[in-house]
């Protein structure tokens, strides 16, 4: 048992101990009421401990992309290209097939066999499914805690995007959408919502006798986002994360957006408006955390949406009864 | 004065009384302390009175776009086209140069000449700037209203999207985007989160020299997007809203995507989705209606986005002293 309480789980954390950081993931996901106030004792020690070492020097990018396409071998390639660099990688990853564990499980260290021999590195799994929900727990806080344990860069792989809300955009700095020259389906299996957040896109797979139908698919999408969003100047690239080819090329393009925007003060406004969002989030999530530990406003809520939906009352009425409650003001 | 809590001034709205339909559009824009109740009450007669007369049968729309685009002229054409068809047509319209007033003013009477000419239409410009917030107050309760005042047809005008919450998507059954070919400026000066939700596109002011053009962007418009979304298959058309062509073939165009999703049962799936979000959203409206009226709580909550701004505090401690305040825990 870990002690989240004391200064030195803390200071094993700050050192990156990989067995502390696993489980404090675990914690920062929980929702049992009886683990709230500890989490945000912990959470408080990071941020200001974030602070001080200045996470600004932290680069956060999510690896997007419909299942298929080659994400988990692209983040092992540029996850050990960043730690030759002289980084530390974490990598929040889908684990399709796992349920919860406290850390790294097998299935992944063989999905990411350059990365997970690597001692500057960290991967932790995240089910796609289960009660707590895909995306959902790969939350700021997660970033935060692996930044907390001195990794200065992450990784988030994510299918698709959830809700605005819980959308991978709001917690990183770089969207990278990886996709494949294929029959003829384009951005098939992407969910909406990635393409007005994506910030850079990789055309994997481009290798033997794909490597010219690849450069067209490239060229056409390039055109496309030109015609679509034509403030943005989206770069579309081919690799083979399977050969490393473009491997090099393509964190030198994600350095040198990075450079641009650091510069021109787009990379801090990000930040900042990520770190309001997450306060409206985190308002939000405190007063749902509140409503959840009382049982008869969760069985409200459920009558009142299914009264919703069979159309039995008005989404105006039933929420002003929900608050009503909730407020204790009748 | 109306008296919103009468019998008489109902029945008046149901009759399609304009006078009351523009003032009941002010009280549920209001958002004084005063008015909740009555308000409240208000829209739940609406609600009701729409459900017994089954606003299945409506259609709302919304029609967005770059400004210059040509989007009033073209609401003009398609809602006096519609008033022609047999339909009531509402119209909830930005206007650029106004401030807030009761109902229709000269400027949107100019605006739109055919469709303020007919008695089956009704225009409520909504001033674009001021303290309410461009598309924020163009509400669901908005669409609601109009309904139950009889109109069958809700066109609701928007330059691009807010944030999610507001989202004209969430308000409507189709999104219309009108663009127009221009110097390589491709969809510029749309926000983002619009080219998601976009369920059709119109190409405006392909007239004169502008034709061949005009079908040459339509055409790559149309390749564009169904590289990028390419499960939805959406249809791209050339109009000149100016002259008149191309708008019988626009609303065959709309009428034709509705009743395909209406057979498979997409549309109902929209609405009752809308549904949902709708209560999530006055659950939140409601709860920071509370707070509003608690004015200590508006003063800390700017002192803790300025301290979250300035990197003084995090983003989760902020939230937790809020939400303490605000639940009366502390």
């Amino acid at each position: 048992m870990i002690d989240f309480s004391s200064d030195h789980t803390f200071d094993l954390l700050t050192q990156g101990d990989r067995p502390v950081l696993a489980r404090a993931l675990t914690l920062i996901e929980s929702r049992r009421t009886s683990d709230q106030e500890l989490k945000h004792r912990f959470l408080k020690r990071c941020a200001d401990h974030v602070k001080l070492t200045a996470s600004n020097r932290t680069v956060r990018i999510a690896i997007t992309g419909a299942p298929g396409v080659g994400k988990s071998t692209l983040i092992d390639r540029m996850g050990a290209a960043l730690v030759d660099a002289g980084h530390s990688v974490a990598v929040l990853a889908i684990d399709p097939s796992s349920e919860m564990t406290g850390g790294s499980i097998l299935g992944d260290k063989t999905r990411m066999t350059d990365l997970s021999n690597r001692e500057q590195a960290f991967i932790r799994p995240t089910p796609s499914s289960g009660h707590l929900g895909g995306v959902g727990v790969m939350t700021r806080e997660s970033v935060m805690v692996c930044e907390a344990a001195g990794f200065d860069r992450i990784l988030v792989e994510t299918v698709g995007v959830g809700q605005s809300e819980t959308s991978v955009a709001h917690l990183v700095d770089v969207v990278l959408l990886v996709t494949m020259e294929g029959a003829g389906d384009g951005l098939q299996g992407i969910k909406r919502g990635i393409m007005e957040s994506m910030d850079l896109v990789v055309v994997n797979k481009a290798d033997g006798d794909r490597i010219q139908a690849s450069k067209r698919f490239a060229t056409e999408l390039k055109h496309a986002l030109h015609l679509l969003r034509p403030a943005d100047d989206i770069n579309v690239m081919c690799v083979s994360a399977e050969l490393g080819d473009g491997i090099a090329q393509l964190l030198a393009s994600i350095s040198e957006w990075s450079q641009i925007r650091q510069k021109d003060g787009s990379w801090d406004q990000r930040r900042s408006e990520q770190r309001l969002r997450w306060f409206d989030a985190a308002v939000r999530r405190a007063i749902e955390q509140i409503a959840s530990e009382r049982t008869e406003l969760d069985a409200l809520k459920a009558e009142l949406k299914k009264a919703i939906s069979n159309g039995d009352t008005s989404p105006l009425a039933a929420a002003a009864r929900y608050v009503a409650v909730l407020m204790d003001r009748k």
